[in-house]
């Protein structure tokens, strides 16, 4: 074991502060990383502040993480020390379950370890994410990440980047196809640049006229504004695919009616209560209304791959270790773009 | 124009009784047919009790048509008279969209016209259903019937065959697969038929304990009963398809949650208020949520030559035309195993 120190929530009421904790040593199968960027996801804050009634604490969050090999286990081939590497939403799963084989280890049929909040499937207690200096991870759980990329906005890609890759790549958005991607956020900043990129007519649908110009900006080829019933009227059965990125709650039927025959809506933001969905627009035009979750070890490394060869990362906003709570109010407000990444070397020194 | 009787709805608030109107002579592309039979649909007494608020009186419902072809156009290459058709739900569509052309007239981009109740896109007026001794139908909307099977039993094929049919092909269910059927009515009973027939493991599910053992004659491999929690708590996650054909409200998630990774669950009833869907359940195993609507005439036919090669028609409960509003009646309390059809040599003479 070794001492390292992170940002913890002690309970659902307090802010984050300084914490001392242990890392267990480097497995054989392990790898070392000392973290230099760590992104800041919507859900850390519903962990931190045990919105899903569900959290143990302390808890150190931050699944959004990139930093440098320190260590290596003895059986490691596929990193080396001094290595670029990042680590997203998991860290274990069974391994060995029909999802687990296919490379969808976020659907493991036993239940993925999460990089923070996770219970250990070695006994070895509750899994401390990426608001810390350093964390140990199987090696089967560690992505590579493109030295030409800015590291500290390629972290963002191991959660909000995979969450929007992976619905538009298992739904093959592509050329030719007229792709809507609702909501400008973490999530959908970069849905409009990896289905711009991946060669579909963009259009992005947001309740903002300031957000308008960025989303032009960032590759869309059009902007609708959601509140707008005759731009939207506009828009109906136009739509091969769209990504609904938007976590309140919403009037999804507004959007369902935008797809065309055998369309498919694919919702990765998770609003608490259930939405009413018209079954009519469904049956009209054989409609689709899926969900789609994070994604899996290989995709997610396809992603990163693909990110580096086109120049993809996200936009970011950095904040000091002792600013996440501003950052977290912020958040709230959607007062950011698109993403806040902590800066790992203004963690306190020996705190 | 010929004369021809008729039962018809003449306002929303009264008995169907004899109606004489006339239709067209048959045109150069037109099949004139004698009915035999034809099936009641739920959708005739809602469109007859103008419970759609769109019903012009007056009506004559009718869409699960079988009868002989008693006179063909100058232009019919494909019928000769004496043949057994049939036609169902559709009459006419625009033939030119990119829905029509995939032979999915159902989604006529236009709208297609509907048997009863449509509006006549040569400016012919209403279209009149299938309770007549009688109708003229396009020859690209009329059907083959296998002369091997029941001429009444198959009328139900025309509507509740294909509309169960359609979704069950196109998301391709077949051996290795395990299929829920959500309901055991006039399409759920067709439900089983086909899924059974396609190789599939078929599980009913029914709120009724007196359906069980029809479940299993139909050709269920299991039945579940729904409102048992621990049966349903064993199901989830299980299978790779269900079709849902209960159009009233009901609890859609508990159905959601016994899909597998990747499974799809199709709703071919329409309850007439939105279904809330929680989307946590379709955010954890990448499920789908969609809809069908009736099918289109190739896949029509392509269904009727299916149920020729394997001896599939309707469980039906045949009556008098005199007896529809007592059938209607018996139909609201579910009190049909599975489809009435109507023996129109019951029709009243001079009528």
């Amino acid at each position: 074991m070794f001492s390292c120190t992170g940002y913890a929530a002690m309970a659902a009421d307090v802010s984050l502060k300084p914490f001392a904790f242990e890392r267990r040593d480097t497995g054989p199968e392990d790898v070392r990383i000392e973290i230099l960027y760590c992104g800041v996801c919507h859900s850390d804050l519903h962990q931190a502040r045990n919105e899903w009634q569900n959290t143990i604490y302390p808890c150190i969050p931050g699944h959004e993480i990139v930093g440098r090999v320190a260590e290596v286990g003895a059986s490691v081939t596929r990193f080396r020390k001094g290595e670029l590497v990042g680590v997203g939403c998991l860290v274990d799963s069974c391994r060995e379950c029909a999802s687990c084989k296919k490379g969808l280890e976020q659907y493991c049929e036993v239940g993925f370890v999460g990089t923070y909040n996770g219970e250990d499937r070695q006994g070895r207690g509750i899994t401390f994410g990426g608001y810390s200096r350093a964390i140990v991870v199987d090696q089967g759980f560690v992505l590579k990440i493109p030295e030409t990329l800015d590291p500290a906005a390629a972290a963002p890609l191991l959660c909000a980047g995979i969450t929007t890759w992976s619905p538009l790549r298992h739904w093959k958005v592509g050329p030719g196809q007229r792709v809507g991607i609702v909501g400008l956020g973490g999530l959908g900043h970069m849905g409009v640049k990896f289905a711009k990129a991946l060669g579909a007519e963009v259009v992005l649908f947001t309740t903002s006229q300031s957000k308008v110009a960025d989303g032009i900006r960032l590759g869309a080829h059009e902007v609708v504004l959601s509140k707008d019933p005759a731009a939207m009227a506009k828009e109906r059965g136009r739509f091969d695919f769209i990504l609904d990125a938007v976590a309140a709650d919403h009037d999804i039927n507004a959007y369902l009616d935008l797809l065309k025959l055998d369309g498919t809506l694919v919702q990765v933001g998770a609003p608490e209560t259930p939405l009413p969905v018209s079954v009519f627009s469904l049956l009209m035009k054989r409609r689709n209304f899926a969900g789609s979750l994070i994604g899996g070890i290989p995709e997610t490394q396809e992603m990163l791959d693909f990110c580096g060869e086109h120049g993809i990362t996200s936009d970011i906003e950095m904040i000091r270790m002792e600013e996440i709570e501003v950052a977290y109010e912020r958040m709230l407000r959607s007062d950011v773009k698109y993403r806040f990444v902590i800066d790992m070397a203004s963690m306190p020194a020996g705190a």
